[in-house]
This record gives structure tokens, C-alpha cells and sequence, in this order.
């Protein structure tokens, strides 16, 4: 089952299968998690309609992938990285609302407030926020490395990050002019923080089994770097995407008069900054062997051949 | 300085001036947290104007001084305590909402999002109960207790808690008759889940220094009887109260045809529920001593005094 990594075509399809066991591996624990959840009927209606409307699990992936190439026991550490869904999960139903972003779609399907109303919406998003510090407070990996892990995540998540991110996103569509440098900014904190910290917040509880402060700052490198060439790469399928296979309606952003990467450098100068940013990323996994090794090159490639 | 015990006048005017001071320490450590934030100027703004807009700051004193009669050092956990503090002004915040309880005022002051915005006050609630645990995982105690605190808390304040109780809150509001059990069961998880997880929370703490499971059991149950008086006292100034000290308007209860205690069992007999419940939260102090036990003793008297 090793890929053949001379053929692109039969090792996208190995990674695209691979990536499906994981993803499967999240789902099963989401589902397990949301059946033991004891709370009123229509709110956890309201939880379960987005937590499983489908997702990649990008970021509790990334937080198992590292703890695992690093040694750690994946399922010893679930329960943490589908709290890291639950915070992504929430963030987007708070986007969505009417006062933000007005959304009546994400993948395909009402967004949460279209179906629950918003008061159950962003009780939904509050909801998922709180009972994610629960989920990651609670693994069988010694306290001290959980506490710094959760520590991160709610740096990475909160004022100082995605939710500061989500202001300054507020705040630049209301602008005329916007700098790369702006929307840089704005992107670091509103999807990159998080991003980052899964690869993160996996090295950290990998320290259990003898990881080092170097494979965490090599985990922040990774993760930053998916974070930005992600974004880019967003932004590039918002001009040249398929509605069908995002999901959600293209040009959006041009619609909106949302400055981004390709409105500011152009089509071809965003996905050569991509490719740069994901050899970057790629450089940071240099040091390390095996199978999920493999799988986290195979991400980091990924994000890059969504632009095709 | 001891009080007189035999003059309830000098022993109240005692309390006052101790729990002043209690909140004092809170608001000096609060001003000192967001001093150290860094975010997006309008963010902090928002959180700034419905953190510091006077609370009594109950939560917090509650973890602190309970943690203190076990023998902790409060200093230690004064970012925990903080914690709570946020914790409970998010919610304030959510629930003032237009798409929930759409109140213009609090405390006397226009809401957050009569002031920022929608967009914004949303964001401030996600900013603070984010943040809320970055403050919580960040003291100087064995990082198993803080673990086990900040599980308890965000069990508390999550979807089976405080965020369930918002919801159960709004149901009821759509709903033509309530029985006393279901108001409870929302009082409950609303309001009371967070003051007595506040209480639990300093002794899990304190068991940095010795406190037993006992002594987290007394907590609780002082938690518990404090946070179920409150809100019958609270129920019963919304028929008696006056709108000077109160800071909102009286009778929003029935004008809002919403079920209290008083409209469900009179105002003579919710008082004497609400002695009856104190006197539990009094005996679960019976097998401790010193002035912070006094605190606790007085505070819980001083929620009745509320009511006269």
C-alpha cells in the first residue's frame, strides 16, 4: 500500500483514502461524543445539525497527525482534538449570523440560524465553545501537558486570535482600501491561530512520550504555513472554483468588494506565494519518518492541488 | 474590627465593607488583565465597557473566599477567580441580545450591543469566555487541580449547564403555563450551575494545600442553596425592589407574563423558601472557622437582606 511517489494520480488517491480513515476516525468519536451530551432537545438538535454537516476535520486531523508522527497514541488524545472541532464548528455558526457575515449557506446546507433562529444559533456557538474546553479537558495524558496545550488554544482562539480575527474582517469590509498586509494579518488570526495551534497543542501532548520544545516550534511552522497557503488557496478557488464541489457560491468575495490575494496580486503571483509557503511547511517535517510523515506531506500538497 | 454579633446593623455594615474589599481585589486584578490584552481596539473597547461596569463580582469572590477558608493563599488563583468573572459577564452579555432577551439595559447602563453593535457584542461574549480559560489554566497550582476546576467549570457553564438553561429559559417564555419545578430546573442550570461551580472551584484549588473531597461536597452545597436563594430573592425585588438601587426596571417579570416565584407560590412563601434554603447553605459552614468563614456566613445572609 506504500504510494508509488513517482505517480501523482496513485498517491493523491492513496492520501484521499487515507485522509477518509481519519476523518471517519473523527467522525465515529464526534457522534460518540454528541450521543452522551444530556442538554435541552432543540440545542442539541442545533449542536449536531453543524458539528456533523460534513466537514474534513482538517484540524483535529492535523492534531492527531502530529501527536502520532511523534509517537503519541492517537486515541488517547481524541477527545482533545475533536474539542479543536467544536471550536471551528462554532466559529462558523457565529460567522454566519446575520449581524456578521449573513450566510444563508455553508456546505450546501442552511446555515444554523436559517433553521434553529438565531438566539439558538449562537447558543449553538456558545454551547460548542464551552463544552470544547471540557472535551480537551478531559484525556488520559498528564495534566501539565494538557494545561499548556489548552492553554494555547484558547490564546490561539480567542481576542488575541480567531475571534480578533473575525473583527478585523468585520472592520476591512467596511474599508475602501485594503493592504495585503491587512488581510494577511486578518487571516493569521481568523483561520491561521487555529490552524496552527492543532498542529501545535498534537506536539505539546506529545511531550507524554518525549517530544521536544523543537518538534513543537517544527509542529508551529507547519501549521502556520497550511494556515496561510489554505487561505490563499481560498481565495483563488473563490475566482476559478466549481459552486458544486465547494459547496457555496463562487465570486462571493468579489461581490462583496472583499479585498483578497488574487484581487491584490493577481491569479498567478497568489499560487506561486502558495507553492512557496507549502515547501515551507514541507521543510519543517524534514526531520521526521513513517507512514504519518507521509500523510502530512500529502496534506500540505493537498492544499496546493485544491488550486488546480 | 469584629464585629458585634448581638447588632445586626454593625455586623452588616462590617460585611459591606469586607465584601467592598473583596471586590476590590477582583476589579484591581481585572483592570490588570485587560491592560495586558492585545487585540483589535473596538474588541477590547466592547469587553472593557461590560467587564468594568460594576458587577459585585460574587462569582469570583465566592471561588476566592472558599478557597481561602481551606487554607489557599487567594493571590495564587486571583486568574482563576477572574476566569468566572468573565465567564459570567459573556452570558450577560449573550442574553441581553435582541434574538434573546433584547434588553436595552443593565445595570443602568445601555446594553453591549446598544453600544458596539450586534456584531461586536457577540464577539466580546465569544472574546471573554474564550479568554476565560486562558485565565483559568494560568495560576500557580498543581496543574491536576486547575484541570479538574476548569472541567467542573466548563461542565457548568456548557450546554448541560448555563447555556442549557438559556435555552430552557427562552422555552419557557413561549409558554403558557410553567409548574415551580420547571422554573427551578431553568434556575438552576441558568444561574445556579456557575455560582456553585464558583464555590467548587475554590475548594478543588485548595486541595493544593490539603482540602479534602468533604470540604468540595460543603462547597457544593453551599454553591447549590446560594445560588437557588439569589434567585428567588431576585424573583421576589422584581415585585418589591426599587429600580434606583436595582439599576433595571421592576416588574419585567410580569409584564413579560413570565412565571416566578412569587406569581407561583406568593411572596410570603418564596421569602420563606429562600431563609429556609440559607439556612442549608449555613450548615455546610458549621465545621470551619475564622473570618473568611464569618465572610461566607454573612454573605449568605446578606442575600435574604436583599429581600426585605
Amino acid at each position: 500500500m506504500k504510494p508509488n511517489k513517482t505517480c501523482g494520480n496513485c498517491s493523491n488517491n492513496f492520501f484521499k483514502k487515507n485522509l477518509a480513515r481519519w476523518t471517519d476516525t473523527i467522525n465515529t468519536h464526534l457522534t460518540n461524543i454528541l450521543k452522551k451530551l444530556s442538554c435541552p432537545t432543540e440545542l442539541k438538535k442545533s449542536v449536531d445539525y453543524s458539528l456533523m454537516a460534513g466537514g474534513k476535520r482538517i484540524r483535529p486531523i492535523l492534531c492527531l497527525a502530529w501527536a502520532e508522527m511523534l509517537g503519541l497514541e492517537k486515541n488517547k488524545i481524541l477527545n482533545f482534538a475533536c474539542g479543536l472541532e467544536f471550536i471551528h464548528t462554532y466559529s462558523l455558526i457565529h460567522d454566519d449570523l446575520p449581524s456578521m457575515d449573513n450566510d444563508d449557506l455553508r456546505r450546501g446546507k442552511p446555515t444554523n440560524h436559517k433553521v434553529f433562529g438565531e438566539a439558538m444559533a449562537i447558543l449553538a456557538g456558545d454551547a460548542l465553545l464551552t463544552q470544547s474546553f471540557e472535551l480537551m479537558a478531559n484525556n488520559p495524558i498528564k495534566p501539565n501537558y494538557i494545561l499548556e496545550a489548552i492553554l494555547q488554544v484558547s490564546i490561539a482562539a480567542g481576542p488575541q486570535g480567531m475571534v480578533g480575527g473575525q473583527v478585523l474582517d468585520l472592520s476591512l469590509e467596511n474599508q475602501r482600501q485594503t493592504s495585503l498586509s491587512q488581510i494577511q494579518e486578518m487571516h493569521r488570526l481568523k483561520t491561521g491561530a487555529l490552524l496552527e495551534v492543532a498542529c501545535v497543542s498534537g506536539a505539546i501532548l506529545a511531550q507524554e512520550v518525549g517530544a521536544s520544545k523543537t518538534d513543537i516550534k517544527n509542529a508551529s511552522i507547519y501549521g502556520r504555513n497550511i494556515g496561510l497557503a489554505f487561505q490563499i488557496v481560498d481565495d483563488i478557488l473563490d475566482v476559478i472554483g466549481d459552486e458544486n464541489v465547494l459547496g457555496k457560491p463562487v465570486g462571493s468575495d468579489i461581490r462583496q468588494g472583499k479585498s483578497t490575494y488574487p484581487s491584490l496580486v493577481g491569479l498567478e503571483e497568489s499560487y506561486n506565494l502558495a507553492q512557496k509557503i507549502i515547501q515551507n511547511a514541507l521543510e519543517s517535517l524534514q526531520n521526521y519518518k513513517g507512514n504519518t510523515k507521509i500523510f502530512l506531506e500529502d496534506l500540505a500538497n493537498y492544499i496546493i492541488e485544491r488550486a488546480h
